[in-house]
């Protein structure tokens, strides 16, 4: 019969080191060496099933987000990921789900250059914590809430193909499908862009909500609704625009990045996007306003759904997908 | 309506902070001064619903259990705590139950010096996940698999007392359920003591099976059953000595340390704990055997239960609930 410790030797059995584990998977705790002078950078995500991800989801894609959504944390503090504890809630002990699901988790830490180092192991209804830990020089850390009026407003990506896919279930094409399942995080782009921004944060809980954490108290901003970047996947999934907004303003999941800058840093920003091959596109500007809002193409006013991703007030996955 | 960042915001009225905090609750991320010179020792628990405390129990037990798991942890080696993750996943978002169970875990927290820093909050099956981050002389480290033949073994406390209180359940007397809802860390005697020890282990899955974490590969190990403390709680709920050896040997959630250390360094090892005010006892020897024997005052072996807990294998806590 497999046990609690047959399957945390599966995962130790496939986990690789470093000189910075003093001692990894299989004592009370893991004992780490930071690099001297660095800020340490820690966050923690949760993902539940049904709130997350679909119990019909293939274990790999949800080790993939599950730790994705830890990476992107890091990111938006221009954090370079270092070390892994995974905390796994399982309903039995499936050596087959385990490997699966290390499928997705193990090649994008790797990819990343973050150790698995330790994590816990309980019964119970399925759910995966992560903690992720980075490291930053603590003066060049990307911190929310630092945008100067005046500064534009710019995101990485095409936010929105996560929700798009996510509000479209089974029936959303399978590149809005991978964006949901398959986030990337923004790693590398992050730590070259972080010398031209005054302040970042990713995109998790919905554009607007996240470029809000960007603001200062009594600051504002502005977004114009056609510098919204689409793609040929997003526009097929949401021809009509206005819905296609509601999905980029305040859908969840993107994981991609939302930063101010001053406006002559934006060629630098640009460029570094350019080339890593990724969208990068001005939506905004910050004023003193007070007020976020979105103009459409004749400087109307857009009136969307302000709720964003709330984790108690927003529908669970499992009701989006029901009703495409 | 009560949402995920009105909870988020209750939570960091609450805390405390200090210089090592460059960034608290409210970034994409924490960010954090080690200590130079100090290893980082990392650690994460989680507790569930129905397998590690019961749908009746209080939020402020709940809180305390939850961190002392995490802290005992860090105890083990010889760490002193520093900063928290606090993961909380709950079936509705209740302001009141939150405050409570912050009622149990911030007073802890602050016991031990420790910070909350930082967290994630979603909505599902109740689920507590704490991360502790600690701090440790990379020489100074207690850890598990380093025993010396000849070596002595210890414990400090009692332990069986949380298990005959789980096993009772409400007809455990208080003083039981207490050992069992609101464990202590023994971070500070585990920091004095390990000057003198070898290796070490918190009694979290069962005292013989934690006992053999200290172990070698090939190494074994006595235990003389006459050793084992008790106290007159543990005696009155257990009155049977198999059963309470049963208890004592394989019952889990105890937080307390098991060590081995050179017969030499017992005088100084108890008189750190008396000091302390805390029962240390010696309760058996390593050998180079292979195997784990328990012996009573007759020398006999006694045959137990070896299965010790295992959170796929062992039956959940409300089933051993309905069988005092």
């Amino acid at each position: 019969m497999t046990g609690e410790f047959d399957l945390i030797d599966r995962i130790r059995q496939r986990v690789g080191s470093d000189s910075s584990v003093l001692l990894g998977i299989g004592d009370d705790a893991a004992a780490l060496l930071p690099t001297p002078g660095q800020a340490l950078v820690a966050t923690t995500d949760t993902l539940v099933e049904g709130r997350h991800f679909l119990p019909d989801w293939a274990p790999a894609d949800i080790g993939h987000l599950a730790l994705a959504a830890n990476l992107s944390d890091l990111a938006a503090m221009a954090a370079r990921p270092r070390w892994l504890l995974l905390s796994l809630t399982l309903p039995a002990a499936d050596p087959d789900w385990l490997d699966a699901f290390l499928d997705g988790f193990l090649p994008l830490a790797e990819r990343f250059g973050a150790l698995l180092v330790g994590g816990n192991m309980s019964s119970g209804p399925l759910s995966i914590t992560v903690q992720a830990l980075g490291e930053a020089d603590p003066a060049g850390l990307l911190r929310r809430g630092q945008a100067r009026p005046g500064d534009c407003l710019a995101v990485t990506g095409v936010p929105g193909e996560a929700a798009a896919g996510l509000a479209l279930g089974h029936a959303a094409p399978l590149a809005l499908i991978e964006r949901w399942k398959r986030p990337e995080p923004r790693v590398d782009i992050a730590r070259q862009l972080a010398p031209w921004l005054s302040s970042a944060a990713d995109v998790s809980d919905g554009l607007l909500a996240d470029l809000a954490h960007l603001l200062r108290p009594g600051q504002g901003a502005t977004v114009q609704l056609s510098d919204l970047p689409a793609s040929p996947a997003l526009m097929s999934a949401l021809p009509e625009h206005r819905a296609r907004w509601q999905a980029q303003l305040t859908g969840g999941s993107d994981y991609e990045l939302v930063m101010s800058l001053a406006p002559d840093r934006i060629e630098q920003a640009r460029a570094c996007c350019q080339a890593a091959g990724l969208a990068w596109s001005v939506i905004g500007q910050v004023n003193d306003s007070g007020q976020l809002r979105c103009l459409d193409e004749q400087g109307q006013a857009f009136e969307f759904d302000r709720s964003g991703w709330d984790h108690f007030l927003s529908p669970p996955v499992t009701a989006r997908e029901s009703t495409p």
